[in-house]
């Protein structure tokens, strides 16, 4: 099931149109701007106003209940209808589209209605919003994925499960990372039928699973730490899961005992008592690499040693791309009374991994965690340097996935826009670099 | 399908809790404040403050998937989670628990996350909102209802049809009152399995459909005006439906042809038509007496002399409060940019119609619409004298049903907040003038 964005104009459909081969336009949904459904005879036209350009009302074509329509036609219509539950498109003639990024709309719906005196019967609904336009992703090279980390606090209140997936789809990227605590409901014994209809929303919206969230707590008991052979059986109750649900790689987050973020020592046995399952599984259990920690750290060189000893082709790094910021999330440097870089924390402090460390370590790399905050209105992101990064994983031959993980501020359907935005910049530099 | 509140705090489930006859405290329901759910025993207890009184953290009681713990208790499980998608609800002990109104909640939880350095690993996670406790409907009477359209722009968006439903079962009413072409899918050929699922919701909910918003649109047709008889089958259409999915009565919202709201004149002959249908499905259809025009006016006046020529059962008014209004709704008239209130066009002016003009068209009365703006944080409307309003149909003996219809400003949530505080303060002088 899926629900509508609260603000009339909404955030997915958003797109450039074609007619045999060239752009020809844009279109973009809207939920109905009055409290009833009605008879679509009732639309007196649209006025679009995108990026200042003024569209007038007659020109826009209208999308409903699945027919294409003119004004004219709407108003001759006798069986059509815009219901409150059902989005309209609305098709907008501009040879060559949009770019790519971000683009301001206005509308105005103009709208008879019976029951207002004559001379103010013919309304107008006022809706604006800001609307992002991603490029499609381009074949080969980076596989480009979301986590549903990217919609926390939307999703189960604003968004339901579906919704996300419908979003990831609609951006035009082809993975779908969930956590496990999160997303599964009943977890960690979900109902078959929950289970089957997870694999129905893959198929509907074509996408791939890839990542599967897990926690080992281990401090999950008041009195004493997690002992080993618990921090297994959560690791192989966590495969097990992620191989039902169609998942390739597995993240735990070890508990820590360190400010550094050393795991808790039984990592690596608890790691050792799962790798045959995983292997059976085929399914790669990840490690991630998160600031504080860099990749030129002793945690890091652990993993790396581990793979050696072990020669397991079923435990890789996954790296978090906050370790690249080249500046700190001031939102909350801001809370400790300072802007002087100096004076922030070390683990709030940017610390920008040099690119030449990721390089040496992508062979050891199952997966990556397009971590990130803020992308203004330019695209440009105020602390990844994603310029950096693109280029650096297309000359590297990197094929693998780059999962966008939205981590900023919480207000409603700011996550969903802010992905959008991401996956523009991000496919923008990889056009680029591809040229 | 129901979807959980943006906020942390959720506005259903706040109520005062009894054992053996005597209010003990209260209790309220949080979503999962982090972004992923866990075992129970990771958490550390919540602090609340309520009207800024301090509960500390190890006092309130935790419910989750349906036990009852204690702080202690909560350490001590194994297999109690508290998942993304499940709220939690909180108990806290206060003998005499809280009064009817407005209530301001804090809330700290504590919780140990593994993964974070030790010394910060037990986080703190905040939320406050406003909440409205309602006190139970008496017995007899008043009859409380909500219609959806207080909902407007939440339904569909950040609740569901269902949501609404259990909002109105939460505060205590009984009566549901829907709009046909608003909550209807695929208005007007409902498939059966949402018929179905409908009265399904009814029952769980303990609901009594009531009114079934209509609208008689004259003018459907670009070039001409609806015929009697088409204004006849759009009533005999909403009629049967109104029947089929359990209401008793119906009101068409006709064109007007006027400022004062006169209705086109097709009226008389549509429902005239329809009227034989209406007495054999035995539901009323209920023409709506809105403001402009209030009740002593040739239009009131018509639908009286109407109800005496045919001597129906099945034509009887519909009262929307807004008459009563004695206040402007200034939000309007600011943007006419005057706050005099001689200034105002008469269409937005307040009416103020006499109590006794009430009094006298009650026989002729089968339902009440409970318009209403804005009621404040100490249950203050500051539009319609329900301080009037309630005594007067409390001493002529009115049974029927009061059904809020909140129209205020559409901020996500308002609606819900709004109409609890409505029924806190309708009922609290409902239960003055019993005494």
């Amino acid at each position: 099931m899926t629900v509508l964005d609260h603000p009339i104009i909404q955030g997915r459909g958003f797109r450039n149109v074609e007619d045999a081969g060239q752009v020809t336009g844009f279109s973009f949904q809207l939920r109905n701007p009055n409290y009833r459904g009605g008879a679509a005879s009732l639309l007196d036209g649209i006025e679009v106003v995108v990026d200042g350009e003024r569209i007038p009302d007659h020109v826009p074509l209208w999308t409903l209940q699945g027919r294409t329509l003119t004004v004219e036609q709407l108003r001759m219509s006798t069986d059509v209808r815009w219901q409150l539950d059902e989005p309209a498109t609305i098709t907008v003639p501009k040879p060559g589209g949009l770019a790519p990024g971000v683009h301001s709309l206005e509308v105005t719906v103009h709208l008879r209605r019976s029951y207002f005196p004559p001379p103010i019967a013919r309304s107008q609904l006022t809706a604006a919003r800001k609307l992002v336009l991603v490029p499609p992703a381009q074949d080969g090279g980076i596989r480009y994925g979301v986590s549903t980390y990217s919609y926390t606090g939307d999703i189960y209140t604003v968004m339901t499960l579906e919704d996300v997936l419908a979003d990831v789809a609609d951006l035009g990227a082809s993975g779908i990372e969930i956590l496990g605590e999160g997303n599964v409901p009943s977890y960690p014994a979900p109902d078959a039928a929950w289970v089957d209809s997870w694999h129905r929303l893959l198929e509907r919206y074509r996408l791939t699973a890839t990542n599967f969230g897990s926690w080992v707590d281990t401090t999950r008991w008041h009195d004493r730490d997690l002992t080993v052979e618990e921090g297994a059986e959560q690791l192989r109750l966590d495969l097990r899961l992620a191989k039902e649900l169609g998942f390739t790689s597995m993240r735990p987050k070890f508990g820590v005992v360190s400010w550094d973020l050393d795991p808790h020592p039984i990592w690596k046995g608890a790691v050792e008592r799962s790798l045959d399952l995983a292997a059976e599984l085929d399914v790669v259990i990840c490690p991630e690499i998160h600031a504080p920690t860099p990749i030129k750290h002793p945690v890091t060189q652990a993993y790396i040693d581990f793979i050696a000893r072990t020669g397991t082709e079923h435990f890789k790094l996954l790296i978090d791309t906050g370790i690249f910021q080249t500046a700190p999330v001031l939102e909350n440097a801001e809370d400790l009374g300072t802007d002087d870089e100096d004076e922030i924390p070390p683990p709030l402090r940017a610390l920008a991994v040099p690119m030449a460390d990721l390089v040496e370590v992508l062979p050891h790399t199952h997966f990556i965690q397009a971590k990130f905050f803020e992308i203004d209105d330019r695209l440009q992101d105020l602390h990844v340097p994603w310029a950096d990064i693109v280029p650096t994983l297309e000359r590297a031959g990197w094929t693998g996935w780059l999962s966008s993980e939205y981590e900023g501020r919480r207000e409603p359907y700011r996550g969903s826009d802010q992905v959008r935005r991401q996956h523009a910049l991000i496919r923008t530099l990889a056009r680029k670099e591809a040229q």
